[in-house]
């Protein structure tokens, strides 16, 4: 007899239901039904059947044996979840270990049937795993969420009130933006569209909620036609008010649920134009059942280019953001340098105390700080502060068991960000606590030079983020190093902090985004690093907006202007290792930001920023 | 009455049959029926039909009009040739001007009927055709060949000998590679594959010819099976003893143009494998009246990375090979400064009398220092030597109209490369004729500094030629300069000079051989350029090898050897503007240079070349 609740309990459940249903394997994908990066408590079906928390892993579920499938981020994690749950791990990308769906075709008898709720996969997704399975004859049942059947406490679907974004900060009204919008349905040939990632709904609409962690969104599915919208939402996340403004604009409210049957039943146009690596399979499988196949239109979402394009409000309204956000950077790094100061003068004992500065402690000072500027709304996404050895785990994030006290000695790589209501940051500061090595300031030199490269680069319009991220990388490379993880993304404005399609990027992916041009008024990180397993991990990152810089008879030329105003760490620098140009541009970098933050500083932080921004 | 065999002549032969055929408009492209990069006179319809001999461009016959698509390369050159023939050149890439399918969706009648010949177009090239036509329900006619029709004194088709390649140059057997490939069918779970490019085969089977200008293979197709091979190949082209020696190999041979019949008459395998971007369309056709077209599997010729990698003993070939181009290369370049001393010292007069060098004489005279070195076999494409404004016209072939002489002031670029046994090279030099003004200069040292960046590129293996190709550029992009084309493409063995699917490339094309992964043994140049209209150009190119450099723990990282062995124009670099590891680079490469050719060269060359290879 099993322990209530316990995940073998769970798991006998589902394999019950699976032999009701006649389904020989499970998949349990981590997806809302938006293909959001954050979901939502009601969507973490992964979680509740393998108690795996991680945000990336696949579980499937058979018989005789369960498995799931996860990334290097969360090895080490996801075996301590797992333990006694009868879950195997697979650790996706390591030598001899099958992929999920070499292991499914190897597994699965012969024209059986594998379950996965339809709504958590996209279209793409659902096309590669049928191209897999066809071979053997193994048939897909996508209506089915056998873990909505076993979760008896299960939580609610989240319904927090939605907000309109003041045209201040937007930049464009919702007319404008849904002109622009069916502009380019028409340029498609297409009569309708169907949108269903939250930040894309959002953007269009000008207005914003609280329904996913770290982005400030509103569940539901939008439809825009030539002649009119439809906005599929919860009701009561929509106030009076609100629901008259977009009337007005002529969008009318539907039931969150009722996107399904209105595609089945009710869509009255020639042509459906949808993004499949964002639409989720039962959406189509519905569209395509009301319309033929063809009259279905596929590409990026037509939402995809115009957010990712700031507007001029837009970009200035991020600078702004960029300066409070510097305020509160600034002074927590003052005040962390002060506490290990102190905490040095005191003999180091301190350290180990009850008032120790800790990981989540500090990243609590650090959101503390944020809290105190204007507009601020949350964080962007969930801190990483990762000291020493734990600064080399990239998606390192403290928990109770691991977090660590704070010494005066070795870096503190804190990656955060903050939503303000004039936009979204993210930056990464690699911060020295105590004296260093040579060898950490050559390694943080680096990096360094890395961000500094990619962020003056002057390139030729045409040119995309496959062709830029190696000046970010060459002086590591130079020296065998590297890191394993993108030079940058793009960022949303109050939206989701990893926004597409632009990105710095060495390899191509099935997106084809990092193959896309590089457009003036994108918004895009500029992070290398590099991660000394076991010692420390470095890390720096800002925030920069792409810009037109001249037109010459050889072509349009674009740069980088950098947003984000927080010095990088004086101390950690050879600058006899940077070239003349390298250092002429830190130099100015850290003038420009003395000059933007200081009058908003107290006077011994105001004293300490200008000693550590004085010229190199 | 039209004088017999003029263009309209032609034309209106070519219309009648239209007539016959009721075929609306007829296009005729450049290529032969293996997408080759040049084409023997028997496939030159396009230039029958238009005059016009440039090496790309499309010409559409209607009864009423005719027009002729090119691109920039060839405006000049076309509108000339042109001249009274009747057919509008269309520049391809300019405002206003319409893409071919545009014009065709234009100017068709709706339910018309277009005819090309279907083997000069490649699966991939139809289907787009395809796809733009059917809006307007247009049929396409592929099994007609109207030039061939009319063309009353057309070439026979080339049927040069075949000859093998030995083992020391190929450093593989026959039987290995075909052991090679039908492992890699395998893999892709197909039972035969078709291929029909000319290097690829030549490549398999270990087997040159001279069917092609400046590529030496052999017209054939092939079809390898698990169980048999077919070369359907020109019967007189092969001795017996070649046949004899295929035999045994288990390749039987077929006449050429038996490979239609066969395969839509006798092909027996379940599941067929083509490259859809070089097979033409009849091949296809053909295959899939035999077989359901869902058998038929699609994706990049199995020949394409074992070709591309070269093996040990092809590249100790490649740097003999380039030793022998390197002697008769600086050979040119020494006899070419010491006629223009001369040239200057009878005080210049002397330049456009009848001794003078001009830029065919100067070609012709390079092609004499290659033809003295042992096992050379010709060109591997038309020379370009580019003097002063010419040299601006990137892809410039002299001609008796536009030849001129040379004068001991400004550059001549000399782009050009031959075959050997040993392999196959291309290099380009911008040689200073005499002195050099400081712009020239920085010019000069701009692109040099591409050159050396890319060559001395240190990268983690998974990186693409696009990733890489910005290197080469970023010290132009600064000052708002760049060049319009890639910065490099891959090379044959004693195949062709263009040889996919390495390259260096700023933009994702079609094909996407930019984004595969740069493996060792590539053999790819690295050639940026600058374009300064109507004053010179400079371009500077030499080849280089991928190699393994080290593995760490981040990582396999990769670099290059460059093969080319020909010193840079010491008196065009401004030293002060190389920084330290360009110029220690550049010394090192000089030293090497001068190691490797000095004891092949009379004593006043020897003395020349220690000079302008001394460290700077």
């Amino acid at each position: 007899m099993l322990i209530e609740n316990t995940i073998p309990a769970r798991l006998e459940k589902i394999r019950k239901r699976m032999q009701e249903e006649q389904i020989d394997a499970y998949l349990v994908l981590s997806s809302d039904f938006h293909d959001s990066e954050y979901v939502g408590d009601y969507f973490k079906c992964r979680e509740y059947i393998s108690g795996f928390t991680g945000s990336a892993g696949t579980v499937l579920v058979m018989q005789d044996k369960a498995g799931l499938w996860t990334d290097g981020r969360y090895f080490l994690q996801a075996e301590k979840e797992l333990l006694g749950s009868g879950i195997t791990l697979f650790r996706t990308g390591e030598e001899h270990v099958p992929a999920l769906e070499e292991y499914l075709e190897e597994q699965m008898p012969g024209r059986g049937c594998l379950g996965v709720d339809g709504r958590t996969l996209s279209v793409s997704a659902y096309r590669k795993l049928k191209q897999n399975l066809d071979r053997k004859q193994i048939a897909i049942r996508t209506e089915c969420d056998l873990i909505g059947d076993i979760w008896s406490e299960r939580p609610e679907m989240s319904c927090k009130p939605a907000w309109e974004l003041d045209i201040c900060y937007t930049g464009k009204t919702r007319a404008d933006k849904l002109d622009t919008l069916r502009k380019e349905l028409d340029k498609k040939g297409a009569d309708a569209a169907v949108i269903s990632s939250l930040s894309d709904i959002a953007w269009a609409l000008n207005i914003r909620g609280g329904d996913i962690a770290c982005t400030p969104v509103v569940l539901g599915f939008f439809v825009l036609a030539k002649e009119y919208a439809l906005w599929f939402v919860q009701r009561s996340a929509i106030s009076t008010e609100l629901a008259a403004g977009l009337e007005q604009d002529g969008i009318m409210l539907r039931d969150y649920q009722d996107i399904y049957s209105f595609l089945s039943d009710e869509l009255d146009v020639q042509s459906l134009y949808l993004d499949p690596d964002h639409v989720n399979w039962m959406l189509y499988e519905k569209a395509s059942v009301r319309m033929q196949q063809k009259k279905i239109m596929e590409g990026h979402n037509i939402t995809l280019l115009p957010k990712a394009i700031k507007n001029q409000a837009e970009i200035e309204n991020m600078r702004k953001a960029h300066r409070k956000d510097a305020v509160a950077c600034i002074r927590f790094i003052y005040w962390l340098k002060k506490q290990m100061c102190s905490t040095q003068e005191t003999g180091g004992t301190g350290s180990n105390g009850p008032d120790a500065v800790t990981e989540i402690s500090a990243a609590e000072k650090l959101e503390q700080f944020r809290a105190e500027q204007e507009h601020y709304l949350g964080p962007s996404f969930d801190t990483i502060a990762g000291y020493a050895q734990h600064g080399a785990v990239v998606h390192y994030a403290a928990s109770r068991e691991t977090d660590m006290p704070l010494k005066p000695e070795n870096f503190l790589l804190a990656d955060s960000g903050g939503h303000y209501l004039e936009g979204t940051t993210d930056i990464t500061r690699t911060i020295a606590l105590g004296p260093l090595t040579r060898e950490q300031k050559h390694h943080y030199t680096l990096v360094l030079k890395g961000n500094i490269r990619l962020a003056c680069a002057k390139f030729r319009y045409g040119c995309t983020g496959i062709s830029l991220d190696c000046l970010a990388r060459e002086a590591l490379w130079k020296e065998g190093l590297d890191y394993n993880h993108g030079t940058g993304h793009g960022v949303g404005f109050l939206l989701g902090v990893h926004e597409p399609p632009n990105c710095f990027r060495n390899a191509v992916s099935d997106s084809r985004y990092e193959c896309m041009k590089l457009e003036p008024g994108m918004i895009t990180s500029d992070e290398p690093g590099l991660y000394i397993e076991g010692a420390y991990g470095i890390r720096l990152e800002n925030l920069i907006v792409c810009r037109e810089l001249e037109k010459s008879a050889y072509g349009r030329f674009l740069g980088f202007e950098t947003l984000t105003l927080v010095p990088f760490e004086r101390e950690a620098v050879l600058t006899e290792e940077l070239d003349e140009s390298e250092r002429e541009w830190l130099n100015r970098y850290h003038a420009r930001i003395f000059e933007a933050v200081s009058g908003c500083l107290e006077k011994e932080e105001r004293e300490w920023l200008a000693e550590v921004t004085a010229p190199l």
